[in-house]
């Protein structure tokens, strides 16, 4: 017999599978470094440990030809200006693609490849968004109420490249400017170097 | 520049992807010999060559780390006592899996392996559906009503097998029986050689 069919459940208002392997949570202490303004970083941090996003997953292969897939919740607020995000990454077999479907929340997906292209794209309820092979992605939540919960399907051999996109962080940040979000540049970031 | 990220819409009630390259559509002719009341399918298609199904997909290349990924729209209706479904096929590249993502309606997910293991899986809305590597897979709109409707995502290189499939069709069928959809086996349908 082979691995098996199976079905679970995404269920407004929370969107959490009816079944799942794994449950993912990231807390803020996992992030030093990633946003810009360390001062408040550290200052929250000194209070709580707050829970900035979760994944759940289903259990799958992880070789070519399967299809992990699951649901990304990121939770509402701001590290000073910046809003919660996910950690961000490239996928370790660098050409492979992942689509989003947002199910709810408002926010943006933060792209980039390793020649320092940049693309920021829009999520709400019902945009299915194309991360192609090679751009390293992050979610941003930009609604401080509710969380933004996004579904997602990638190849099953993709794996998480975190470190690449660590050292400098994205070349595109999302901040709160004026009671809006604001697409601005990252003043850490630098051009990769000519190849 | 690579290959760029793209955002598109789906939107109750009909879910058709405010961007798409390809829109194929199957009408009843195309379907000769999938249907077991051949005399019923012969009437029908005397009298009009009506649309069962229609896929709306994204363009992409057709090569491992991409994902193509769109919507079928199975119509509702019946074939004698077998209601309106899709064609159904294995993946060419036959260790590749598929994920369903049910947005509307109500069906089944008819499964099978070469070897003849079989699964039938119920498709409604805010099912998610894994067909793992190797299942060919066929969907069925058990509701006289309304569409059924399907987001899915599988790889680029997969392709699509019809013709194994084809010969004797998948072992179940799913009939109207008193008023209600029944899974039963197809009286065609033989136990493949023993290899």
């Amino acid at each position: 017999m082979k691995n098996a069919p199976f079905t679970f459940e995404l269920n407004p208002p929370e969107f959490i599978p009816s079944r799942y392997d794994n449950h993912i949570t990231r807390r803020l202490s996992a992030m030093k470094g990633q946003y810009s303004n360390a001062a408040a970083f550290e200052a929250m941090l000194s209070k709580e440990d707050i829970l900035l996003y979760e994944v759940y997953e289903l259990k799958l292969p992880e070789v070519a030809g399967e299809l992990l897939h699951g649901i990304s919740i990121v939770h509402p607020g701001k590290v000073g200006d910046e809003y919660f995000m996910t950690k961000g990454h490239f996928h370790t077999v660098l050409d492979t693609a992942e689509v989003y479907y947002c199910q709810k929340g408002e926010g943006y997906m933060v792209m980039e490849t390793p020649e320092g292209d940049w693309s920021v794209e829009a999520l709400y309820p019902g945009a299915v968004l194309y991360v192609p092979p090679c751009w390293a992605h992050r979610s941003v939540n930009t609604s401080l109420a509710e969380d933004l919960i996004t579904f997602f399907v990638y190849p099953g051999n993709a794996g998480h490249d975190y470190g690449t996109i660590e050292d400098q962080g994205f070349r595109t940040l999302v901040v709160e400017q004026d009671g809006e979000p604001a697409i601005v540049d990252n003043p850490r970031w630098t051009s990769p170097p000519v190849k």
